[in-house]
């Protein structure tokens, strides 16, 4: 497997990407190619940092890096030699499978859209955010590809949430929900009542509207909603549980019997930061493009950024690509409105 | 202080409603009329149930209740003897001094804005609810009154929050944060950017867009949006504090040495659980009618609901209106572009 990484890319970029990379070919014996493509210089010298020299590494030199105060569109424009545009085009040329990148999402988005270009019957891609519950994990779809999405787009949405919840997590029959203010079927905005008629026309198992308690009380296996409102929810569920348990550890250091507590019930802590924690989760695909490219935390870690590549291999092993097709065209053939914008398609 | 309690609106209405406000009328001396609306026979049935004989109690009959399957403006037009249009109806008649409703959000809010009308300069009223953190409380407005928002209903957002953060909650000089995909002033919507650019040239203390971490790591005093995305937001925090607490629960109670520590721990999980549990906020003022509304849970318990009156009380005390009023007024006499929209004013 051949990944092309977007070395520049991230709040920590090359210093942390560079070290995840150095991660991710310790333990992924896939990889056969991880080019690592930005300032040759500057990836040089992180990689003998670490004292690294892989020979499954290639460093493809890029001179620019999207900033991420660059607009989106207007990045792959103008900045033709980013290392996030440069990552896209290894995998257009066929000499990468997959992308992986931390940087501007937008871009990232744009980038794949442009060169790759969208499945058919895909209008825009959409980003597939996997959120761990006790006794499940839920796809979260839009978590922030399409910020101005429209109602037709989270139709599309349900059916590729639904076929990466069957073929990646095992799901038999994933259950939609969409997003909203309330159960019933008239609450929410004048988008998601215009979406939930389309569902409830569909032929796809939508369970209805859902809101907060849902998702962690009796959760469905793919969450609809606009990239707005996805990307919200994603970073208000990551950043809650962070700030929960850092209270807690303030709290608990209070008192000496506390602390003692603490240390004796740690193991239940651990047990959960560990299936909570975005970075054991890495990164999450984008779907809808025709390719592979996966989405990192703008902040990750090494280890978020090993975990990234790892989703990366596991979607190259998957290949849920086909599966999308096949599924749209089913869907098309079944539903009297079909799955795409007239204007767009 | 008199207040009109909607004693039918709620999942557990009235039985829940009624146990509230025989709690609240115990512990509230400042209550001088609670006037209990909705069915007399129920009321009166609930009440003995209590042993509760308060002769601050005063029923006020209404045949009507509307469901959660209504449509908001259709309620107030098509059930003009409901429950909450006649709580609504007492204070119009000056008869109370507040309301407090845990029935249909989008009824409470139409049938005040219909019969209460908003405050001069005030297009669209706001639901404000108070979120804790480890380090402050910070003002989420709107969290689900104005589902198909425009810019300039959040620019009078922005000015409600910041008066009610600075006379209720006592911040000096409120720092308000617009709730986007990322920190950088290009992040977000078509909807938000327009938003962004009237704060950016307003004279508000605006910090710029903030995203999920900044909620609890380096809060601002008053979080902008729309009320879909205010509504997923509470909505999401909340359960997502529930459903950690519980999956922790379960985790220390898988092993007897987890079960000990958790023992000793019991005092930083409880001072915790107290400052997120929603039932002891109880219930969100709506802001920029011209008249006090509180909003309660549709699921509140009896406790959430003795809260919500205690909210109402204060809000009865503190008189916020007054202030918006003179702060609209203030804004518009200072900026160049007025905060209205000159279609509906």
């Amino acid at each position: 497997m051949r990944i092309a990484l977007d070395a520049m890319g991230g709040d920590d970029a090359p210093q942390n990407i560079i070290a995840g990379a150095v991660l991710a070919l310790r333990e992924q014996p896939e990889i056969t190619k991880l080019h690592l493509v930005g300032d040759t210089e500057r990836i040089k010298a992180e990689l003998k940092k670490h004292g690294c020299t892989d020979a499954r590494i290639e460093i493809v030199h890029a001179t620019q890096v999207v900033e991420m105060s660059d607009g989106a569109v207007e990045s792959v424009r103008k900045k033709k030699d980013s290392s996030v545009s440069r990552a896209v085009d290894l995998v257009k040329k066929g000499e990468a499978d997959a992308i992986v990148s931390a940087g501007h999402t937008g871009a990232a988005v744009a980038a794949t859209t442009i060169k790759l270009r969208t499945l058919p019957g895909i209008d825009r891609p959409g980003i597939a955010a996997l959120i761990p519950t006790e006794s499940n994990v839920f796809v979260l779809i839009d978590a922030g590809a399409n910020l101005d999405a429209r109602p037709v787009h989270l139709l599309q949405y349900a059916i590729m949430g639904a076929v990466y919840s069957r073929h990646v997590l095992g799901y038999k029959n994933p259950a939609i929900g969409l997003m909203s203010v309330g159960d019933e079927d008239v609450k929410g905005s004048d988008f998601t009542k215009e979406v939930f008629k389309m569902l409830k026309a569909s032929s796809l198992n939508f369970r209805g509207n859902i809101e907060g308690h849902d998702l962690f009380e009796d959760p469905v296996e793919v969450v609809l909603c606009d990239g707005f409102v996805g990307n919200v929810v994603l970073k208000t569920c990551e950043s809650i549980a962070h700030a929960i348990f850092r209270w807690l550890k303030h709290e608990i250091y209070k008192t000496p019997i506390r602390k003692l507590g603490g240390m004796l019930a740690k193991g239940a802590f651990k047990a959960i930061h560990k299936k909570t924690n975005y970075e054991e989760y890495g990164g999450t695909p984008l779907l809808g493009v025709d390719g592979i490219c996966i989405i990192a935390h703008g902040s990750s870690s090494p280890l978020a950024i090993k975990n990234a590549i790892r989703v990366a291999v596991e979607s190259i092993r998957h290949q849920v690509n086909p599966h999308i097709v096949e599924e749209i065209k089913r869907y098309n053939e079944q539903n009297t409105a079909p799955a795409h914008a007239p204007a767009e398609a």
